[in-house]
């Protein structure tokens, strides 16, 4: 992994024990270190033996950093979706963004449904260098938006919705198909991976 | 069927033969007459027997009426699409309409992708009294329309795309899973069908 | 949204605070609000706060109205069912047409496997301006009641079912399928998009 | 195989040669001998060399009989089928069965969209000892007829449709999830498994 | 439903509320009355109200019968499976079976994977009027079952397996593409399904 | 690639000339070439320039030797499968694991639907060290020959059947849920890949 | 659409005739267009009315410049691929690039089977901006370049393979599901959807 | 089942009762007996009434052996895979492979996106017989390894990923695709069965 990148453990599927070894050992190493998809219960546990963790509920992210995250990018990542039921997937990208360095712009009322406030925040949409478009639902989003701007687009699928919606599967194939150009896609929920992408596009700007 | 209902034959499937026999033993009775899904050359075998008939090539509809289609309808069916991949369905729809007796306005460029469009139009679109919305690729349209109209919108998923589209099944998902209300579906390609339901509704304001 | 159109919140997956929230908020704006997929016990935790909302058990909606809900008008929307297992989701539907202004008729026993009280009922369905026909197990009810008559048909697939229904997969692709002229179709168990959809059509019909 | 069953070879995939030679070996030992799902032209091929054998269009059945086909039983199959596009799976099953020595009645206009057919031959279908009832789109019609009879139903989902149908997937979804008792079901199209299947049954109340 | 038929309420989904209730309106009118899908607890409530019911653990079947159940027929319906896994659809399939009067012959110990067995018991098997042959995992016994004997087989999918087992899918298909046969198939689990159609094929040879 | 393997061309989607290309830098190297999935049209323009070599009409594969293909090990691998659809895919593992110096035995007609032949080969089958068990329709023949040997069994899914068999995914479904031990898979119609797994296998017993 | 970029027509699904209006109107404004998925014999035929247009045999693009293509940037896009099947998917990709003005580097035999070919070109590979990764089959690739380098990586499935490839679905979800970071996804064949991206984030670089 | 190899119950889906039963029964005749599958608390209780049996956490593997289990074979089963989330069925194959009389190499660090560890281990791979290559998220290790060896290899995919890995059907596609030779697949966590095959083959390289 490259120097300076904040080390990164998939917490799902793992105990409190094992995520406390694993932190203690890639502490001695690494100034930020994430786990991602770590819930509440299991977060206080591992924050009974490692107390200098933080932990963001709605990104569910416990992470251990050696001074106050902070951006230090020019350029900004664009976060934009619909409402509160994809807040989970916005604020772990938003998180992960911070800890790789990136200044992140939030835009979360801009759903398909109400188009106008998309449109009210198209300027300031236009000036981040990168843009991650999180969708659950149907996902039109990300074609929305991506028929608008000429940034880069990071389209993410989330897993709400229900019937139809087969956890997911919906708004991806949305996105696989968007007919806008300059739009590429991550795995459902996955919003860590697009902005693990989207910060190594936005370090490109600042170079 | 209603009387002064269309007789349809779906065509997909059926001998020029089979069809020619069909149009003779239903023109006894009824004074419009529709066989959709014809190709350009079953059209053309029927129409040696049969030269009375009609074809609409972008439709492939072969039609018999006894006088000239004409909308009898104040109110109007919308149809709305992005493009000339979608215009098989969306003539299908229309010409369905039409032989139905409504009036219809086509809005054949407003894809998401160039959303300017969309708005052009709008106002024009928002005096309809009920709309069929076509999409192939992500299907984001009707949600899009949905979100701004409150007309009912029947949404119209088509086989136009590649890759993860599965023939129809990615936009089929989208428009199901549709976050703006009013929205309801019928099958891949189904132009005839939406136009047959969105005439039941127009009809509804007729009265 | 249209003026004194309800305004509607999505209840699933968002905690009973953020209910308490959306309500307070909107309360000081809108006349009729409903919430659709609330638990019981969400529900209860939401009328802590609340005590002037209403739940609705088998609808699952929680719902805040100005005074007591009541049609305005003439035309019916009829809701057709086959029984205990899809209630929810017809009064789902129920719900939503009511807080829409309009006039329910229910007809809750006439499923495919008892094809007779269909027919005994037949008279009264046919003098609804619209039918929302729900079924889950294989979802052939919408195409009999479409080809009896003339109405538009809404048809929602329920998730009722198990093995090869996969969870309302199997009377989802029925429906969409259907031979009968003049069904549209909504996402699986989606009783709230029906009536909307149901609701702008039967409000033509006043007009 | 059962002494006095006719043999059986699957056409499809074998070249004219494979299915000239299959049958010489046969006809040795055999009195009736099928071969399904044979097309017009390699049936041609086949009978320069066997001029003996028949050839039915609509079942795409190549056959050798070393005397007329007749029935042998007192009770009857009865073939249910909505109309001209299932007629090549109606008649694929009605000629196996005339094959094994069946008594069948063909009610080939009996669709859900015009139920009324259904029931004005249903004192006939009755009748019968079993019945085959077939059907492509939606494949409601087995439901249907189950509910409104006693006898053993087996139901054939034919691949007629398109869009959402993906290829007779859709009716055999419906057709396994039959809300009536008393149905079970074959392979897409398979109208050959299903006269077999309903003459072993038909033979039991012969005995 | 057919006179002398048992009453049959699908349980699965209802409250022991709804399931007392609908047990004491059928038992003024009916001598049997069978519910499926009744869990353990489910049922211990309900008899609470009605001790005068009986329930089966492992068929999961709560029924009311005025006399003790027995077999009326001369032919037996043979059920095999290959352990216990499949037990419960199993025992769902032979209560069925008893309740509509059948004799019931088990053989459940006949996997493919140990095939000696199967054809230990063979001459007895054959002796049956009609067989259920229930298969999890790949699903391949009725296959070979239906290559061995000439009675019609009813294949019943369980959904025991894991991973690329689909909760069923797998044996499902294998059952619908059997290259013997003589083979139908009924629902993922359906045990109840499979035995009222085998039910009814075996009266057709009582006769 | 091991020394005295022979080289392979995957032929599917190569031109005549592209082959003819790869043949002529891959001869002067390696003693034996196989271009597998290769049309007898396109074998033929392929030896237009290169007569030198041997084309195999049912295995489908052209192919260089500098000596006639000889078997060099003791033990054979043994290719099981039911009949001549299959054909094409057991040749293509026959060829391939002569090629590669295996001893091949055939045993091409022990369906499942007559399994007594199955019976009749068994000992011959088990003298075989490694099996390759070939199988279209329900794809059951390998978790029977895996109930009945010890030896490892490579299992093909072949695309032959139609209807609910999804071009392959039902039998590939079947292997990879087969109860019996001692069965892996590969994908659907791949004689090539199993013929060079299996002669891995065999290898390891001649050292 | 953004100055300076090119103009861009999905070619499948449109006649010669359709196409040449197309380029004929566009032609009056922009400098460069391209014609994506036309066919040699469209491309002809087109080109009888436009002998201006250039022809990419292999990137089946068919294109208006108004002066040599020539890249434009500093920083290079690398494509990676595994051989020649993937060669149309990878040059439709490499003359969107350059059509976009971008310097573009190829590698194209790199695939996961010879995976020393991959480490050879390791360095270069690094000296790219960001990164195109084309795989059909199992699609493999993207995961292990990711792992490898820093850059930005586009994963394109194709659909090269056959069985459970499903047509590229297979690497589809490889490539969704990599555990690489930095790796985002387009639709299976993708390459001009790919170019696009990687030229916008080429772009980034430059400025 | 041959002499020698141990007894193996599935203890998914069985009660413990069920579970000490079977136990009881083979303890009679059998050396070595294991059940997999059996959840901590459910081999709790069963060793409440067979203490003598051992539990291995990890592997979720209950067994009995007469004697300590011990390697017996010169050649080892080499078992693969990237992480602690693959753990449990690497173990399900390592503990099965040793109770089997095998020697287990483990190489439980050698994930795709870090590629230079598995490198680092690849003299030791290579002097395996055989190897067990286990992967979840996307699955392209067995590709990556069957490329660098020139073992068997046998691909197992595992449950470990999340959104479009639809719980292990990703890496099941990627293995089934792999373009590397000599890779054979076994069904979604199944260590169990990879490690059975993989001992069948391991034993023919010591005869
Ligand atoms: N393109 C179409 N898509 C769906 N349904 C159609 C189409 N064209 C005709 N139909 C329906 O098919 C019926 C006629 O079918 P048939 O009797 O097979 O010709 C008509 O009554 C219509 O309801
Ligand atoms: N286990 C079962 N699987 C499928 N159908 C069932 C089952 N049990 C009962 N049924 C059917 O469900 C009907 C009763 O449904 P309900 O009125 O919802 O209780 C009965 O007439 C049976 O046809
Ligand atoms: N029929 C086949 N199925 C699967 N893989 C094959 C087949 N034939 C050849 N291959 C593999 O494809 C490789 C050659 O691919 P290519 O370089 O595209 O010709 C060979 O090394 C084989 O591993
Ligand atoms: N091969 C391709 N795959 C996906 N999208 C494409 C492709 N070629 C062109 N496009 C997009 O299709 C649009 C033009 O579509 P159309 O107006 O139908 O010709 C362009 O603006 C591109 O964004
Ligand atoms: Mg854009
Ligand atoms: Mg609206
Ligand atoms: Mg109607
Ligand atoms: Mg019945
Ligand atoms: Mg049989
Ligand atoms: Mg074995
Ligand atoms: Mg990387
Ligand atoms: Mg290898």
């Amino acid at each position: 992994r490259r120097k300076g990148f904040p080390e990164v453990i998939f917490g799902s599927g793992k105990t409190a024990d094992q995520i406390v070894e694993l932190f203690k050992r890639l502490m001695t190493q690494h100034k930020i270190i994430l786990a991602t998809r770590v819930s509440k219960d299991k977060a206080a546990a591992v924050r009974q033996s490692l107390p200098e963790l933080s932990y963001d509920h709605t990104a569910r992210i416990l992470y251990y950093a050696d001074k106050p995250l902070e951006p230090r990018t020019k350029g900004a990542i664009g976060i934009l979706c619909a409402g509160t039921a994809d807040l989970p997937v916005a604020e772990e990208a938003a998180l992960t963004a911070l800890a790789m360095g990136n200044r992140v712009k939030r835009f979360y009322d801009v759903g398909v449904a109400g188009i106008h406030r998309l449109f009210h925040h198209l300027e300031q949409i236009k000036q981040c260098r990168v843009l991650i478009v999180i969708a659950g639902m149907e996902g039109a989003l990300p074609s929305v938006v991506g028929g608008l701007v000429h940034q880069p687009v990071i389209a993410v699928p989330t897993s709400v919705g229900y019937g139809a919606h087969f956890n997911g599967l919906a708004p991806l194939l949305t996105m696989l198909n968007s007919c806008s150009s300059g739009v590429t896609v991550v795995n459902i929920d996955n919003g860590f991976g697009a902005a693990y992408s989207a910060s190594l596009i936005n370090q490109l700007g600042e170079e």
